[in-house]
């Protein structure tokens, strides 16, 4: 299957379907939140997927689990690698140490020493490079040769988008009468994956994505009909600022109502507003989509809407509102 | 029937089993959350009971809800009155909305904002007095002089104990395979109903309560074998700094196996553990809990022990970590 402008696709909802039978062992069915007060405050019915209470803290096991689980018989033992600094490496290493199997995470020199500490946890072994993309990418190359272990991408690959579209396969199960889902873009697996699932399984849904105006490639790209080439991510949500990929836009384009952008001064209050009234702990990359509706009541005033709320791996000594304001190193992004 | 003492008891296990038929319909059936890495780091399989997640945000309202739904009918239409600067009095006055009935709060002066700002949204009257013990008890008394309503006290009553202990009937349902349970206990409404119940339903079960070190007269009055006369409490645990009452003391000097004192110090690195390992936004107060397994891994080594999480009213602005420490105003209390 191809798109318009001829990407290769390669799954289609039943694809999700399989992951959603493959994961069960490794990913929770996490639970869906709702309180009366931010229903009262929104004028929307909200229904919260917590994938902060996944397992390692994100939603990203679902897509590691996935493709780890698909990887051919003869392939597998030679591990599996990928360059992260954040949630994927630490599900990969995860997904990959429950089928017994090594994870080569290559990591930028300075990474969130608590992000490299939660892969260690996992199992994952750290490979160093500078810190930046060129270097990432030759040094992930060199392992896989060097190792043999399979790649397996963030986001930009079919196994990883299936298993993030069990998202919204649960969500809907959870709760069938839904009119609209919101997703938090970055590199949009997790956003294209649930826009595959949720149109196929019930045509007319609305899915949309909630991305921050200093990391707004994904809206920029659906009106230009092709993925931009200036990308320079300025958030403070620390998961959204991955370039859309490839696989990802297509999907996109073809299931996606629209991005809605945010500002992170508002992801920051949406955030603040999830801790007091739900009592859950989630990123700045959450808060996103509860502010997306506060933003756009036209859209959304009397609707039922799921809300994912993606991880909660936070640093809880720099939340933003800490010490009567935005820690200074976060500042210049929100000031933007 | 009384103790040792000679005090008036007053209520039996079958008043908890009572009590919890009478609260569903407005007291949440609140989930249990374990942790494997809480599990490893601690020895001990740990299951979370998550009255943060209880209705207005804390275990007050099973207490209320049930002291209100036993009200004559003679009676009811005066409403209820209380005096608190906190969850019980939110509690009440949600309890009160919920019978159409009114709830006077009686609220000392320069009492926390945000917890007025509760008490109201929940319908509550408030009516200020002058910030001392003896004036609070004197308006009350005015208060229910002139309009008729009927006390509820906060912990000192058979209702709300009985109410309390439905915590416990619920966890032991959920997980019945408890050794153990560990409670906090301020003025001991919490722990006695829980005492009460476990100690019935499971006999050889444990229960603890975990008590502030500044805060320590429950496990005074207990060496002491009555109720200790000078109490000063001095804790950054702004929910345990009530005096034990007199029928809680009967019940668990009858019940529960000891009181663990903690260090502040400690009860804000488990509430800490609990928002990075579980996600859930919780207070001091409940840190408390996990602090005391922590610290007495000879009592509770391998077995099977029950958290409760009693409250998530925090103010965000003043998580005690914040800025590189504890800010000016808890300072004190920690560093006793």
């Amino acid at each position: 299957m191809t798109d318009q402008s001829g990407t290769e696709i390669g799954l289609d909802a039943m694809a999700v379907a399989r992951a959603a039978g493959r994961i069960t062992r490794l990913a929770r069915r996490t639970p869906v939140m709702t309180s009366t007060v931010l229903n009262k405050r929104s004028g929307v019915k909200l229904y919260f997927k917590c994938e902060h209470l996944q397992q390692t803290g994100a939603f990203k096991i679902r897509g590691a689990a996935n493709a780890v689980a698909t990887l051919p018989v003869s392939k597998a033992p030679l591990g599996v690698a990928t360059h992260s600094s954040g949630n994927h490496g630490a599900a990969l290493s995860c997904a990959a140490a429950a089928r017994g199997i090594e994870c080569h995470v290559v990591v930028p020199a300075g990474a969130v020493s608590s992000k490299l500490e939660n892969i260690r946890r996992y199992g994952g072994q750290l490979v160093e490079c500078a810190p930046n993309q060129a270097a990432r990418e030759k040094t992930l190359a060199e392992v896989v040769s060097k190792t043999g272990a399979s790649p397996v991408p963030p986001y930009d690959d079919p196994r990883v988008i299936a298993g993030q579209g069990t998202i919204a396969l649960e969500l809907l199960e959870q709760v069938p009468e839904l009119d609209a889902i919101i997703v938090p873009v970055g590199g949009g697996g997790m956003l294209s994956g649930c826009a595959l699932w949720a149109t196929h399984k019930k045509p007319g849904i609305e899915v949309y994505g909630a991305e921050p105006l200093g990391a707004d490639d994904a809206y920029r790209s659906l009106a230009e009909g092709r993925i931009v080439d200036d990308h320079h991510p300025d958030t403070i949500c620390d998961g959204l600022r991955a370039k859309i990929g490839v696989l990802p836009f297509a999907l996109i384009r073809r299931h996606v109502e629209g991005v809605l952008r945010v500002e992170d001064s508002q992801s920051i209050e949406a955030m603040r507003l999830v801790m007091q009234t739900l009592k859950q702990v989630v990123e700045p990359s959450c808060g996103i989509g509860l502010a997306a509706v506060l933003n756009n009541p036209e859209k959304f005033a009397g609707k039922r809407v799921g809300v994912v709320l993606s991880g909660g791996n936070v640093d809880l000594d720099l939340l933003p509102w800490a010490s009567g304001g935005i820690p200074d190193p976060l500042k210049r992004a929100v000031n933007q």
